[in-house]
């Protein structure tokens, strides 16, 4: 690539964008920039607006400060988050959001965002209408044409494997029949990220974005996060042309950008920062910034090869449990949910590499012989689980447990509920990679 | 203080040095630095070895890497981790490490720590003595003479009440016999968090510090951490005169400084990685590298003062469970403990705010109403619950569940089994305050 090119008077750059150019840099990426006189700072490079001094790239810094450096100082630029495919979407989103209008279609169940949608009066609007939403936020209508819908409307703490289906089956029927070019679900942020997962999977083989949206507080509030996630969730829906199941939150405290995460890896970690949600493992998918789409490299390496018999499997199983291993753990619970209960499926959350005390390892035992599911994530979040590593990692794999490396606890228990639901050989569903659900092990530094 | 002093021709200093001073502050410290050329950027400030050059301050950056920064380009500096009471600890630990030699009780409790400690030879001690310590980390012989003790050798995933018991005993009684400078306890990372939160309740009136230490990599692989661990883990126990109990693990992959935290707000929050521990909703309490402390400001607001009638309780009551809710709750688990299991108390991982489904709330009801306390903690991990902003919260306490504030839902599984083992007003206990286990909420941003 030429490090500058002055042929059109009319795209003359300046020198910070000539200073991006030649390291191949891109706004709304990562970077690390080193200057001449040694100095090290990273941050993620905004727009210059119009009143901005062209002589300097400016940057957002991890504390939400910006500062500008200017071109001339700049020795050395490293990119930390690579764009991947971003050009053709970014041209999208920035040159032509009116000129080619885009469908779609917005569907409510609930939760802060959809009761209070009304950013500007502290309103409250418990039923949606696309005419309430360009009402509050007028920014919508530039970004599509908005067909809207009720699936239902409670508290994401209510929702679970019946909702997740009834939804799944809404997405595919209004897909079919109307072809919008994306689909945003506004959601409780309880548990959205349990509601991403089941979509994620139940829409295999769905042709259109589906992006889930939340809000932490509600529209009287002046922080109120809603407004700006939609827009985003709304920019990405229409804009991406990548199929899949999307989160989009803040990246930040600030009301800058949005990060969209996958549906699969993506957690609640905080109960009330705006920007509680983060992707886990991996990088979030892209980044969105007044409309503008920058894929930050977070799909790397790309879903499986899916065949027909995966594809639009809507029905999910509530016959799982979800049980958290602590100090002292009374494993007659195992007991008691498989006989009495008659789960099909459990994801135990181990401690560690993903362990279970030895007493309660016998328990795993009972349950797989009865042809029960016992799948192991960890309680750390982060990280694989290994069971090859201490004895009683062994002991529990010889007992049949089965463990899901780095399956998050949540995104393990929606698709167990999910494989049940469609599937006899769960095993086999379970351990296969669909759709980043399961990603390789960073490799560890010194070893 | 003065900015520049060379008063003293053995201690003439460099201007690194001189520019740290001016802006008070220290080696150890998370600053912020500002250069003439607007350049901002922040890291670890680390010590100035005898090669380097004096006319710099060497910060290390969040990457890893170090930067030098010359001491006349920097225009301002921002402490970002105030110093506290270091001083006096500095001194012991940087000028007399020997001369007034410390004593130190290390206690054996099992894990990847106690059976691997010859990280050079890689050969497996499962039986500990302080020859096998010294010949394997001849550095501690600098620190303390060490007494050792094997309390008992078990994976830490079977640790329990009960174990948490036989170790606060031992610790009280031979603190009582010996009076040691400071104790280490050494233990498997897997419920290390859940083992130091019950001995922050049952040492309290204990005057020594206790430092508990494990290690993610045993010693026969190139990056085994456990070495380190020890050595700071020992370091802070003998050093700091802080009476508590605390965790001392890698803060970062890189073999540098050594993170003090909190016993009470300490999490394992990756599977394998060397920095998996981390401090929740607060800084970790001090830093520890080359043997140096810096107190990093991690408990500003001090505990409360605690009468006699809270000291050194020992007992710890299993009748306890930690339940974690999840979409399709089955909310009969929770009739199951109560009425099968006769547990005394449970603590539910909420999600978001602290929430569960409405079906499940009068089984709360149930729980209360026979006198079972009903903890709630988020599974969000960061932040307060708070069940007065919905609906479903404000059910939750009408049926009689005590919102936990931002207790870790480790620590409140640990700090009920206490207080069902000691106390009989078992609610007021909860919400007492005593080591931090509850924390101011910090102010959202633009509210």
């Amino acid at each position: 690539m030429p490090t500058t090119d002055h042929s059109s008077p009319k795209q003359s750059r300046s020198s910070g964008e000539e200073v991006l150019e030649k390291f191949n840099a891109k706004v709304g990426q990562k970077i690390e920039v080193e200057t001449v006189d040694g100095l090290v700072t990273a941050g993620i490079v905004i727009p210059r607006y119009e009143h901005a001094d062209s002589e300097y790239i400016v940057l957002k810094l991890k504390s939400g400060y910006n500062i500008g450096l200017k071109a001339d100082s700049i020795k050395k630029i490293k990119v930390l988050e690579m764009a991947s495919i971003s050009t053709k979407t970014e041209d999208h989103a920035n040159k032509a959001p009116t000129s080619e209008r885009k469908n779609l279609l917005l569907l409510s169940t609930g939760g802060t965002i959809a009761s209070r949608i009304d950013y500007r009066t502290g309103a409250v609007h418990p039923a949606l209408s696309a005419m309430d939403l360009y009402a509050s936020i007028p920014e919508l209508d530039e970004i599509a044409s908005i067909d809207t819908e009720v699936v239902f409307s409670v508290f994401s703490e209510n929702i679970g494997p019946k909702e997740w289906q009834i939804l799944s089956e809404k997405i595919i029927q209004r897909c079919k029949e109307k072809s919008p070019h994306g689909v945003v679900v506004m959601i409780g942020t309880d548990t959205l990220a349990y509601a991403s997962a089941a979509l994620s999977f139940s829409l295999i083989g769905n042709e259109m974005p589906v992006v889930l949206v939340g809000a932490q507080r509600s529209s009287d509030r002046p922080s109120s996060d809603g407004a700006l996630n939609l827009k985003a969730a709304s920019a990405f829906a229409v804009n991406s042309h990548l199929p899949g199941v999307y989160v989009a939150m803040h990246e930040t405290e600030n009301d800058d950008y949005i990060a969209i995460h996958s549906g699969v890896r993506v957690r609640k970690n905080h109960t009330s920062r705006r920007d509680a949600f983060e992707s886990i493992d991996v990088p979030c998918i892209a980044r969105v910034m007044e409309n503008q789409i920058t894929m930050t490299g977070g799909r790397k390496q790309g879903a499986k090869k899916t065949s027909d018999s995966y594809k639009l499997k809507s029905k999910f199983d509530d016959a799982v449990a979800l049980i958290k291993f602590y100090p002292g753990f009374d494993y007659s619970i195992l007991d008691y949910i498989g006989k009495e209960r008659k789960v099909k499926g459990v994801i135990i959350e181990g401690s560690g590499l993903g362990h279970i005390s030895s007493s309660a390892v016998a328990r795993i035992s009972d349950l797989t012989k009865k042809g029960v599911f016992v799948g192991i994530s960890s309680q750390c979040i982060w990280g694989h689980v290994d069971l090859n590593v201490y004895e009683t990692g062994r002991d529990m794999i010889k007992a049949g447990a089965t463990p899901l490396e780095n399956m998050l606890a949540e995104t393990a228990l929606a698709k167990l509920s999910w494989a049940l639901g469609n599937f006899d050989n769960v095993n086999e569903i379970m351990l296969t990679n669909f759709v980043d659900e399961l990603t390789p092990r960073i490799p560890l530094s010194q070893d």
